[in-house]
């Protein structure tokens, strides 16, 4: 978790929405990325796809079984997604995200009956940290 | 949709699922895509996601106000929250799916109050066609 902080910290020196993510597969981070949208003008570009982006092509394969992912923040319904089709392990986030989130909060993607694929899902690690660095950001640039 | 529906094809002839999409903008295709999930080694490499990163990239913006989408199935929860990140105007589909998507269907993302631009949405434009590929590629496969 906190290499995921460590993205969300860069993401942020970059004017990004400071959101991290890794992806972790037996203790080694195999994928990383924090939020590049502007950067790479690419509203695709989240932390989470990202890091799975780089996993996935480290591992040549559209698929992580076995690998688990951390981010600081709650997954949108794009990333919740991207997270089933990379059919991750376990999911452990930050902060919950009641306006965008998709897993505990919104559409609650992975609660859905036609869910092909589910993550084992741990929250609240750095929720506080989390939210902070939002709130800090968010409140600099208005 | 024509020019979807050719993504699509293309896309089964790499031997990928046989779904296509295009971004059109002023009567003028600026991004199109087919699955390529296999070949990128990337589960985010769906049509529609290929389409409006290539948008992006060359209006070299992270949204498309003005821009329509036409794509030969109903997006999934992950290219639904991509479309609205990018700020498409319009949202032409095919057929409904209700195992995967997320529009008409599973999650309906667009009607979840916390979403912030819904795009308009048209859909059953070539929806037998579009089924018709998709259920000949499994079968195949199968």
């Amino acid at each position: 978790m906190d290499a995921a902080f460590a993205e969300a910290e860069t993401a942020a020196m970059r004017g990004e929405v400071p959101i991290g993510a890794v992806v972790v597969r037996d203790g080694i981070i195999i994928g990383s990325g924090g939020n590049r949208t502007r950067e790479l003008n690419d509203p695709t570009a989240h932390a989470e796809v990202l890091a799975i982006r780089e996993a996935c092509s480290r591992e040549m394969s559209e698929r992580l079984p076995g690998a688990d992912l951390y981010v600081t923040l709650e997954p949108c319904p794009m990333c919740a997604a991207a997270i089933s089709f990379a059919r991750i392990r376990r999911l452990y986030f930050g902060a919950a995200d009641e306006k965008g989130g998709a897993v505990v909060s919104g559409a609650r993607l992975y609660n859905l009956p036609t869910c092909h694929h589910a993550p084992e899902v741990y929250s609240g690690f750095g929720e506080v940290r989390s939210a902070e660095m939002l709130k800090a950001f968010f409140k600099e640039k208005r």
